[in-house]
């Protein structure tokens, strides 16, 4: 069994506004997909779509500035039954995020692949805190053939 | 046991200028550190220094365009006695990079900020080769508090 995991720190003075991108599609579209849809409350299913596939997500928890849970319920098989976790915590100037995604069955090639751009759209939910602006799909850094 | 985990696709014709990045002072001080130095050579010992502390790898393998080893000998304690797999192939216009970091002991929160920084020095990489110019340190990009 392995996982996903990320740290990065965003500057800013508190967490509600890492949180709010975490869970308002409003918040979601604006660094991870722009095509995203459905209800970001406990129970409820987020839908993020991508040129290449979907992810839906249902949401297991969520902790005002503290932590939010997601399931994949559909998407690639390799993703169902994965489970993504944010831990938030103020640290000085920044909200450091911690994230996991884990339940992945093996370490295939695919998988180093979402690591890397998980990495990399973790960056974009930074900038977006930091800046106002993220780099959600379509408009996300390539990092590959894969995209 | 938990290892981090990356692929990336550089734009190149042939694997050659990537495994030069990963086998050279010369090329490693474009993309990771500009202050490293050393031998790239299977048995010798490439040196990284940042301004938060220092890595010394062990070449343990190297297989021109296809696979380079290292083992980390000196470093922050997480790091001594893990292991750095880089294997490259050649799929159309890309080089595929799968990146394996392992041999960590426990999933800490420093291991969260290494996967991240890889990911980001993995864009570096490609962008040396792409462009001619990457991101070493110290001028990389910040991605936290811890930098």
């Amino acid at each position: 069994m392995v996982d996903i995991l990320h740290r990065v720190g965003v500057k800013t003075p508190a967490p509600d506004k890492v949180y709010e991108a975490l869970t308002t599609v409003d918040g979601l579209s604006s660094w991870w997909t722009g095509d995203t849809t459905g209800d970001g409350d406990v129970g409820g299913v987020l839908e993020f779509r991508f040129s290449a596939g979907y992810f839906h997500m249902k949401v297991i928890e969520r902790k005002p500035s503290e932590r939010v849970t997601w399931k994949v319920v559909e998407g690639p098989e390799e993703w169902v039954g994965t489970t993504i976790d944010w831990t938030l915590r103020q640290d000085g100037e920044y909200t450091i995020v911690l994230f996991k995604h884990e339940g992945w069955k093996e370490p295939a090639e695919f998988m180093h692949h979402c690591s890397t751009k998980w990495g990399s759209f973790l960056m974009s939910l930074k900038s977006l805190v930091e800046t106002g602006e993220g780099a959600p799909a379509p408009r996300d850094v390539q990092i590959s053939d894969w995209h």
